[in-house]
């Protein structure tokens, strides 16, 4: 890009952070200067033997070098807040994992710190970055899949029960910040209702169902399940024109198009009678070629461009504040047992 | 079986007849002597040529024939009342399609005149037997599974969109009569919560989930849709020893058990705090061998048995009036914009 | 069709002539009047209570009826060229399993026989009447395919280990007609050779290989086995335009062409030494919406046609004698330890 | 494992290079101390930035260096005899790419100058490392599969069409070095059947069929491509107890038993026949649960071993011997139009 390449410290080096301190390492576009983590040897293990990239069990230590512009936060979603606000106050910039935090509130104080310290919050919604949800929302644009009828997203495993947050506020992000992503504003969410199961008594939701309506009366479905026997990672939106269906395993044809439909065509019979004329419409299949890319590095590069140009990134602080303020909104219609909550979160802009 | 085979007679050659038809033909322990459709030549194109079998248009003629012991009915569900009083009064008995009718008073109906008639009402709940589902049943009963931790079920398909009856109507029946088959007394659904969408606005919902809360504290989720670019037929039953995945499409390798979990143990640590240990376990995958048999044969020869021995079927008429109370509280659950609704389902045994 | 429906009767009710009995009882070009196999309980389960179709276990009966204008034989093939040669004899047209006979001598004399009484002999080439087939015979035929490359074919199953004939005779028929059916006459095999193993001792090859060397240079490799865990029935093409991936277990997306390749460019470079260029092209996958239509029923259709119009059918004896052609060059060459063995089967036209 | 880590340099930095870097770099019983390519840039961008590992573009520079005791060499496979002697010579231990090199008297050179020097000489035969050929390995050892009836193993991909070496040199050495290592003394292979094609006029073959008869008479068929439009790594086992798929495209569940079978018993009938009984077996399938290791971990973990234990690797440079064989002899099959040549490979132990 021309530019200098930005100073970076990952902060974490448990689940995500390798992912993290690999793609900094392999971009010319940051110099990974320092991995913070409580604990040394795991941060060195990551690191591998023969590595310049220092080592810090003190994010002061790490904030006080000059030479580190930016700090890319992988913890624990609680650690999120105090976390972020000392390294945007120390002048730094930040990419935070998902959730950006624990709460709306929590979320705002960020948002607001960042805004004040004129530095760039931007949080790591990964799978914006990866080809086929960049095509998805090019499709919804252009009105290529035609008007969106429903959407219905999978997203479950033999995963880890966590102790600190649920289903929802650990895989929900994800789901939630592809539709905030792909979506234009037609399709804003205007009302959740989330059912949600506990079968093993671990404290925490593990089993949960989101259902989304859209200002268009459509729905969006989200499962996500951290007790399921098999890996599933499925969208489906289907349009009045196209169907899409991404299967995120598929390695190769995540993406299939369906040119099928059901077309409803209003008549008036001759007994001046309304009805419908329902008919099918089976086409081809077309699995387009998406190039097989890392969509962290494109996340890394993004996060290098916008702390050099300016720029506000496109999955910011307020991307994230937006799927804080549907999570909270979960979690309350979870709470009163499945009744839908109104959705005021396209407010937040 | 020895006995004299029945005399029998099928009422509708649209969709399921054809295959009512087929069954009945090749049983050994039923007579096909009737085929009865308002359109004769439909019901003569599905005889096929140079068959015996004799076609009506009329059901008096058919009811009115003595040979004909008993009634299979494959007609818009509308007409199942109708039509099924008819065959009882007349002495048949009779083997109805699902849904038994198109609300709990008519269905109660049915069985009240069954039982005043002394005739055998069953329910064609084609999938409880099928070898898949007998297996899940017996593997429940016998603590197999262990606890069921959570059922998800998807059943999706670019369907037919139908003018009498929702998504619900036309594909619940099928899932919440298994789940009423093969789950034992500790899993009644107590309480229902039902979303959904008429995205193309066809007057009926097209895309619709259920959740069912069980007595045990447990979920079952249930996807039906008309709207799918792809067909899904997969039923996920997580017991806390085995899980198992039901996917109806893989033919040979249907049914496939996991020996995978999520183990919580409660521990108390030094300092008094009751903490959990999770740990997880990955074994082997089992796909059993069973026999790829045709489900309506054993329909057939149940219905057979059940009338030539004076037996109540495994799905009866009451099992249908379960089946209806059920689908009655989601419609309430959907009008009321989502909000759960308790079931009493049980009561009817 | 407007002709009068052709009067038939099939030979055989064992593996495949059910199938062909319910293809032409349901079929508004034939008339079927008879069943014959030597086993008449076997006949009438097939038939099904309360048909009219006549049984017989005598062929004799059945080719003395005057109504019968057309015979279907499916029975093993060593009786093939005796029942044959009775109805082309007794002046009835004949459909004849696959393979056409035990050898090429066999062949011509049924070919020879037809001929001589101007009766129709089609062989029941059943994959050729797929819609898979026909495009990809229009896409050989077009050049839409480019040219072709190579030809990978696999036919496996757990299936039936044979008294009289070898894997090669039991499968291999299907895939060397199909081949016989797309390819156009620059891609005639010009040279067969066998390898295979009879790991069990059962008498017959049970795991075989062909490899067919067509004229244009091209290979075409043919898997056959009886003793395969899974059954796969899948085709490659190769093009240099585009490839295609028959897979016929995939229902309702049978066929998949990828636009995928790889080009060779020679160039001169500086040196004058001549070099290559080697580019990959990898573009959309695309899934043809094709009609899952019963091919056996189009078989039935062109047979009837071809009587009533004194056409030559698609798959006609001749074709079934090249079809003998190759399977007979490929025992020489397995009994010679796999030695290539050179094909004159292209001047059978 | 106690001892001290071994100093290594990685030789070629181009498509497999990258890989042995990583798995030095995070390897506790290695120390990688060089990367040498002849594009040094290359070797930096492998190494990313911030890494102590030094650089070489000549190979004596890194020989020279005493800390260096083994090297890994993963270039082209002609330069595999200087660069291997050159390392040997200089008392290096040497970790050899496959194929060990490009004929049996270079791939001699390279074994006796290994044990004239007494240093360690492995070939990298990636997959006899993996969890399911480890396994596969023991089921056939301990007689768990039974005997063994064919082996089928399908190798193809869209792949790189190379200048050196055809598509039997580059693709054939993983599927000889797995059956070389899992087959037991009397399956060793007896003759080799090689047929294939280069459609494209590349100069070199691309698309190749092996067949390989065992000393039991069993056969091992090996498909290779670089032509196909879709990518497929299968292995089938077919055992007389049970059949072994090993699908290592499908993650977490890539080796899957069938206890399905076909049993032949002879028997004597009434009229003093002899005949045979032949009954199927259909039961279950088992995926069981392995690791999800990466295998070459395991390589690099066995080569320093070895180096540290004075032992002989699993995979030593005499595998790699009897490799260029099978190869050498697959070739002359090739050139004399596919006539099967004998082995004697297993004279070399």
């Amino acid at each position: 890009m021309g530019h200098k390449p930005v100073g970076v410290a990952v902060v974490g080096a448990g689940y995500w952070g390798p992912n993290l301190i690999r793609n900094f390492l392999s971009s010319p576009d940051a110099e990974l200067r320092w991995v913070c983590d409580l604990d040394a040897e795991r941060a060195a293990r990551v690191l591998g033997r023969r590595s310049e990239v220092r080592i810090a069990t003190d994010l002061q230590e790490v904030l006080a070098d000059p030479e580190v512009e930016a700090v890319a936060i992988a913890t624990p979603s609680w650690t999120h807040l105090p976390l972020g606000l000392a390294a945007l106050r120390a002048g730094k910039h930040v990419l935070m994992e998902k959730p950006l935090a624990t709460s709306v509130e929590e979320g705002e104080q960020l948002v607001a710190t960042a805004a004040e310290m004129g530095r760039v919050l931007m949080c790591d919604f990964t799978f914006c970055y990866t080809p086929v949800v960049r095509r998805l929302r090019e499709m919804i644009a252009t009105g290529e899949l035609g008007d969106v009828l429903y959407i219905d997203t999978v997203r479950v495993n033999l995963g880890l029960v966590q102790d600190d947050i649920d289903v929802f506020w650990d895989l929900g992000p994800h789901d939630l910040s592809i539709l905030d992503f792909i979506l234009t504003d037609q399709y804003r969410p205007v009302e959740i209702a989330a059912t949600g199961a506990d079968p093993l008594g671990t404290g925490q939701t593990c089993v949960g169902y989101l259902s989304l309506t859209l200002a268009s009366g459509a729905i969006a479905h989200v499962t996500l399940n951290w007790l399921s026997p098999t890996k599933i990672r499925q969208m489906v939106i289907s349009g009045s024109k196209r169907m899409a269906l991404w299967d995120d395993l598929k390695v190769g044809a995540r993406l299939s198009l369906y040119d099928r439909g059901v077309e409803i065509t209003p008549v008036v019979d001759r007994d001046e009678k309304r009805k419908r004329m329902v008919s099918y419409r089976t086409g081809d299949i077309v699995t387009p070629a998406l190039p097989e890319t890392e969509a962290l590095s494109a996340v890394v590069s993004e996060f290098a461009h916008c702390i050099r140009e300016g720029r506000t990134p496109l999955t910011d602080g307020v991307a994230g504040l937006r799927n804080l303020h549907i999570l909270e909104a979960a979690g309350k219609s979870l709470q009163s047992g499945g009744v839908p909550v109104p959705l005021e979160v396209n407010h937040v802009r």
